[in-house]
């Protein structure tokens, strides 16, 4: 990456709303600014953004040639201290759809340069402001659409992570002290009691590092929330029950079977859990090429599936009912999925409604169907682990798991009775290992499939 | 309204962004905020935002009692040198769904109230920061989707209706002035020469308010766009064509008629003018109640339109598209309305597609029917009036036509001979109408209709 242009990009969300931020960041960043920028009017006061305080706002014109775009205020950041660590203006402009833009292709013209995908946070890690893990969790605080979700990840910005990570680190050190202190001055390698000590030391490592790693399945419900599809036959009350649980009437709900064709999604928090919920056309033979063409999608989204809920239709003859039962338990696997017995206030059989049943005339059977689908997930418990610490990024556990193995290999490198040097090696592999969650260690592709998943403009 | 009471709202639009903005305005702001930020993280240096001088920016921590929301940016505005012409203040913190929000609730629980639509643009006015004319101009601009409703709005909330509203006030002043000292002097009333050029004076007023106010119906098209419905029987090419405009697979398309249920908007540009497209489920009598229900919202979305472009499939049987030109031209408004045969490509007998023919592998066809589109909008020109003012509002409209009105009284007022104080009464109800336009003149309901359309937080 070049550190020395200049970036720029919209950071406010885009859409209608009272103000827009553009930010500017690099070192041409109040040159940029003061060609387009004038606190008076009529353009006689000509800005000097160069000699302003850092940390002060000023009223002023933003012009396009003599086309006046915006009153704006400007904000000067010198630095090192900004967001970036590098000089930064953040000019704020009426909101809606069309000013930031003409403003932002603006500083373009001007010299600037669009800022890709996370760009200003990535300069904000490179120039050390903060590190790797800080950085992802900027762009997950972003994304948080529940109070878990944001306390996980404001802690991780806060620097629990890497806190974790610099003690871990610490305590790798300290057993590869041991051992290669050792060798200085044992030719015949480590002594009986220090062997029986690294041994311990890295047992416990190991245990502690995977009590963490463990944290991620709830991580990922914190971070991602659960992917949720409801799925059945036509006229199973699907869309019914998507509408009554999102309290909308978001889906278009008909007695013809087949009124759903393009699936439909939505996000509801249930007990602080996010479910990303999926209302899908009914799983049917269908003649008509609209309807197959959203069956053959309702499939796929039933396979990208983290739980499915499938609803049967207690209405219906028993002889459907219990091939529907069958087509169900043949189908789905029973660790990812759900089944309930819908429409149970027109069942001809009403079926007491504490076994697996609904009706959205019953509150009760609602919130039962609710509890059955927290409690699939990760047994219904936000667990933290030892250290209070929850692992939310694939990133993280991947990189995690992999000190686990180095440290392992260390082990049965001890084990084998093998030269210290060994593991010394093992160990420091999971010190490398631990550097890359912090960004010590990296590389370019590891950056750039962590800033490409930022918005623009952070 | 109470300018006393300290209000907030979120200022930025709602989504996924980098940077959310939370504004604070009135006599608490700073104290509002002092109790929650912090300069440090172990929460030991309060803040003292009363001491911080105008137009600083200060980075610290947002907490809510022992939990921390999130690092901000505070800026302070010291009345009068805000938007409001109040203490203000401005936090800016990371963006998202969440964060933003748990501030609001925040300075809310802490004694702010929640801002209503606009109430801060409001303030600035009650505050003699703008004026209405100006106060409107923000929320069109915020709004604007083309650069000549960008242009317009901004030259409104720079003042050019302001000083016309000015100039013309003192017009109407120095017309009174005429008749008013007259009266002093004269105990019979104005004489045969101040009458004749009392009366020239209030004739050319009126036809230069007139010339500003003709140029109204550019004026909505340049704030508003043009609502154009795609209308005509199924499987007439509606859907593909609205695709074709968008350059979108918006719209599922497929040969059977029928497959538009839902009615679909979209907006585009077309030479600087924004059409907002509706694509409708194509009329005829259909048994399927779904069908049905997308039908009759077709007809209510064909009433409200602007414009609306019916197509007539080519590829059809003569007698049919005889049948569906009769339908057309019985029941739509030519005034209002465009025919188009599409599917030329596949028609029995070619048109040449200079009359009123499209087909989607033409790109000329295209254009010709974009180019008609423009052309039926206001002779296809965008005028200005004769001052370089357009009014896009309808208010001011309402407003200027009963200026003219109270002109032209004051004028069959001076024919009938009657006395000039008469005719002081009628040019006095021209300038309180004027009045009106800028705010000097007005009431709560006026108020409260102008700030309703504002979004939140400006």
């Amino acid at each position: 990456m070049n550190l020395v242009d200049t970036i720029t990009a919209i950071s406010t969300p885009a859409g209608e709303g009272g103000i827009s931020v553009i930010r500017i960041s690099g070192k041409n960043a109040f040159a940029v600014c003061s060609q387009n920028f004038y606190k008076d009017k009529n353009r006689k006061k000509k800005s000097s953004i160069e000699n302003e305080k850092t940390h002060t706002v000023h009223f002023g014109y933003f012009y396009k040639g003599n086309e006046l775009i915006d009153e704006v205020l400007l904000t000067v950041f010198r630095n090192p201290n900004s967001y970036t660590g590098e000089d930064v203006i953040e000019i704020s402009s009426h909101g809606g759809y069309l000013i930031a833009g003409k403003i932002l292709s603006e500083l373009i013209r001007k010299g600037a340069r669009h800022a890709e995908p996370g760009e200003f946070t990535k300069r904000a890690f490179l120039n050390g402001r903060i590190d790797l893990s800080q950085a992802e969790a900027v762009a997950d605080l972003i994304k948080a659409k529940t109070d878990s979700a944001h306390s996980s990840s404001i802690k991780q910005l806060e620097g629990s992570l890497s806190d974790f990570v610099g003690r871990t680190r610490q305590e790798i050190i300290n057993i590869i002290s041991l051992v290669e202190l050792e060798l200085d001055f044992a030719e015949e390698g480590l002594e009986f009691v220090k062997k029986d000590e690294v041994r311990i030391q890295t047992e416990n490592l190991i245990k502690k590092i995977n009590s963490i790693v463990s944290s991620y399945i709830n991580g990922k419900v914190i971070r991602e929330g659960v992917n949720l599809v409801i799925a059945g036959r036509p006229n199973s009350g699907k869309s019914s029950l998507f509408n009554y649980l999102l309290k909308t009437n978001r889906a278009i709900v008909s007695e013809v079977p087949g009124t759903t064709r393009d699936y439909i999604e939505e996000s509801i928090i249930i007990n602080g859990i996010l479910f990303n919920l999926t209302d899908t056309a009914g799983l049917r033979v269908s003649g008509d090429l609209i309807e197959s063409e959203g069956i053959r999608r309702s499939y796929k989204k039933i396979n990208d599936a983290d739980l499915i809920l499938y609803l049967i239709d207690s209405s219906d003859t028993p002889e459907n009912i219990r091939e529907d039962y069958d087509y169900f338990s043949k189908t789905f696997d029973t660790d990812k999925s759900l089944f309930f017995y819908s429409k149970n206030d027109l069942a001809r059989k009403k079926i007491p409604c504490k076994e697996n049943c609904i009706s959205l005339l019953d509150d009760d059977s609602i919130e039962n169907l609710k509890n059955e689908m927290i409690s699939k997930i990760s047994s219904g418990k936000i667990l933290s682990s030892a250290d209070g610490i929850i692992i939310t990024n694939l990133r993280h556990k991947i990189c995690l798991e992999n000190v686990v193995t180095a440290l392992s290999e260390a082990k049965v490198t001890l084990d084998r009775k093998m030269s210290g040097e060994f593991i010394s090696v093992d160990l420091r592999n999971a010190l490398n290992y631990l550097g890359e969650i912090t960004g010590e260690v990296t590389n370019d592709d590891i950056l750039n499939n962590i800033f490409r998943n930022f918005c623009i403009g952070k």
